[in-house]
């Protein structure tokens, strides 16, 4: 039987994996390509290093990144370092050695994905990323051909399993920020350095990448507006509760006539919606295509196994294009023509409801003050409510908005901001 | 630009979709291919018949399907006719002619399936269906593809969007269900004649080709039980969200020490699963792969626009496929193997949680007799309810089981349904 072989860059939480499912399921992937799938070399940084699975006794571990893509025994490249200047030198490298690529580096092809693109077409060969984004939950194969025929209209993804699971226990058990942070990380659900995760940053590259597969065209990384979680505290998630809302860290895009509105932000999700009832560490994306309607795909964003079972489709995907005889595969989605850039709506000129919270000093005149600010930049008050519980922190003030530009939100924020009343730094939040 | 030409078989509702998208969304399939695809000829039975849309005056209609299927200017033929032997004839002289083939027929699949992936394979030519089930969730692609490494676990699918909405509206707004089907079939959500939704049919067909993919196995049609959701009641709806379940009709086949355990049937589902939360005429399938974990798809199951947008994603799969160079699609997802019968396991071993519900007449030892029959056959209790509201037509006396075989289960409720003091057949639902 026909042996395909991986060569791996990386062996760290997918790479193992990666190697599991490939021995666990050995036989169904035989029976589904007539091939074996199997690792024939690993590059890692550190020889020594004990790994946390043994891919066996077949494989070869090699610190020379030339050692795996000059390798002519090695069919397929699997870059599972992360990062962005080894994993891009990597790629590039296998590229230029008519290898075809397999990655889950989101970041990297935020940053570089135009460049990888245009090098994996000049070679003709395959370049492909599900787990990328969302881990075992196949939107990236959904936007790129399930719904290849369709506009999307609109695309809402909760992409991120920590800051999901983070403002899932803020909700569920009350906790605060910290805490559930600590929680997330003791449960392996968070890093170390958990910046990527909580700040948006995470959800913003593989917006990114969504982005290019829905629309086929660039978004600028750098000019995508990202919020993370990190204001969110247990009285936002109360106050959200009782307006009948849930909080939760959203990638969205939408195409409004023509242009592009994009970001990532934290946002009240109505619970009606089952996008609202995300729970734990999962993801889900919600998309509305005009022809198809609205779809939503849940599961699991992260993890050794979700993650490699992306890894695996992607390969699986490429041994077939191959044994069909394939050349030149499609890896943008729109046949590998150079990916213009965006038509961007202005960030500042996207429109949404609010919720702001102010915290106050008890004083005559806070909330006249407020109210002439937001009349002075046409900002309409949908609710407003004011808990009276005064504490050393002051008193929380919560508004909802009616639909306002995000410049004038910010307007009224930055003046109420200044005003010597304000106790904390006001917070804002999008209402869906 | 080259242009891609497809012949029609049929243009009733999912044709006159198709057509619609490729008007309306021309142009992004044009970015996305960089090819045309237009419709080229259209085969019905009565040529005089006035059309829903308007194909433009490019497309030649026909009723002779060897003008069809020869006409070397047609690439891809695509089967929206359903039903069977006409359908069956219209792909297999597709095959023959070298000609691809989409089709939305899940019942010509699930009846004549095997048999069509062999002539396709013979002939070095796809043959696609996502629309067959599930509308325009991409449910075939998903197994197919995005989960091949992954062994499937469990499915579970809601796949169709008539009987969920006679089971959503019974469920909100109280209806029997003959108002129920009243009310979906003035809003052409049933058919005239909605056996095949009512009954399960549709379901099973979907089931049988979904199994296939999944699993790469046969579990042949006429072996499948089936049980529709004509003896769901307004009181059954009641007493199940009591308990905590909503009542849906699934489809369910999953892994028993390999061996196949598949069916569809009316289950009570724990409120707590997004899988109750399936509202309307949506469908929705809930699958777990060993390696990916759940994975679960919403969206709309079927409609002119929604199934029309899978049979465009299939479409222009092979678009792409032909673009690059692919010879002899995989189109089983097994590399074109033959496909083998599934190793069943024999339904009446089946285990699950029962809903039963009796309706005695209000007599001494009624549930005595039927507390005996379920020890007899080792049926255990875990809830009871006996309501008091004795009309002419009974008393219903509810019991939820433990877990039971469906031989036991049927046992106890044919010696029930055989006593005098039963005034209506005894009725069980499965509990998930």
């Amino acid at each position: 039987m026909d042996v395909i072989r991986l060569g791996l860059g990386g062996f760290g939480t997918v790479g193992s994996g990666l190697a599991k499912i490939l021995d666990m399921n050995a036989g169904r992937i035989e029976r589904r390509l007539g091939k074996k799938v199997v690792i024939s070399k690993i590059l890692v940084r550190d020889l020594t290093k004990k790994r946390a699975f043994d891919p066996g006794p077949d494989v070869v571990f090699t610190d020379d990144p030339d050692a795996l893509v000059n390798d002519p025994s090695v069919d397929i490249v699997v870059e599972l370092m992360g990062g962005l200047d080894t994993a891009r030198d990597l790629m590039l490298k296998a590229f230029a050695a008519g290898k075809h690529v397999v990655t889950a580096n989101k970041h990297l092809l935020a940053e570089h994905g135009l460049e990888l693109f245009q090098a994996a077409a000049d070679n003709a060969v395959g370049l492909l990323f599900e787990a990328s984004c969302a881990g075992g939950i196949p939107i990236v194969q959904t936007l790129k051909e399930s719904l290849a025929g369709d506009e999307i209209v609109k695309l809402l993804g909760i992409m991120n399993g920590t800051a999901n699971y983070i403002l899932s226990e803020m909700t569920t058990r009350g906790m605060d920020f910290s805490t559930a942070l600590a929680d997330a990380q003791d449960l392996g659900y968070a890093e170390a350095d958990p910046t990527f995760d909580i700040e948006g940053f995470d959800t913003a590259h593989k917006l990114c990448v969504l982005i290019r597969m829905a629309y086929g065209v660039d978004y600028p990384l750098a000019e995508l507006p990202v919020q993370g979680i990190t204001s969110v505290t247990p009285m936002d998630i109360e106050f959200a509760r009782e307006f009948g809302y849930r909080i939760k860290l959203l990638a969205h895009v939408m195409d409004v006539h023509g242009r592009l509105e994009a970001g990532v932000h934290p946002a009240l999700v109505p619970y009606t919606y089952l996008l609202a009832r995300v729970g734990g560490n999962y993801n889900a994306v919600r998309l509305e295509g005009n022809a198809v309607g609205p779809i939503m795909l849940h599961g699991q964003g992260a993890g050794d196994l979700p993650t490699g079972s992306a890894v695996l489709a992607d390969i699986m995907n490429l041994v077939r294009k191959i044994s069909d005889g394939c050349t030149g595969p499609d890896n943008t989605g729109f046949h590998n023509q150079p990916i213009p850039r965006a038509r961007i709506l202005p960030p500042e000129e996207s429109e949404s409801k609010y919720y702001f919270r102010f915290t106050v000093a008890d004083r005559t005149g806070v909330m006249a003050a407020i109210t002439r600010s937001m009349a002075d930049h046409n900002v309409s008050i949908a609710q407003a409510v004011q808990k009276g519980e005064s504490g050393a922190e002051g008193i929380p003030l919560v508004i909802i908005t009616h639909e306002t530009s995000a410049r004038d939100a910010d307007a009224v924020l930055a003046e109420i901001d200044a005003m010597d009343f304000s106790v904390e730094p006001c917070v804002k939040f999008r209402i869906l």
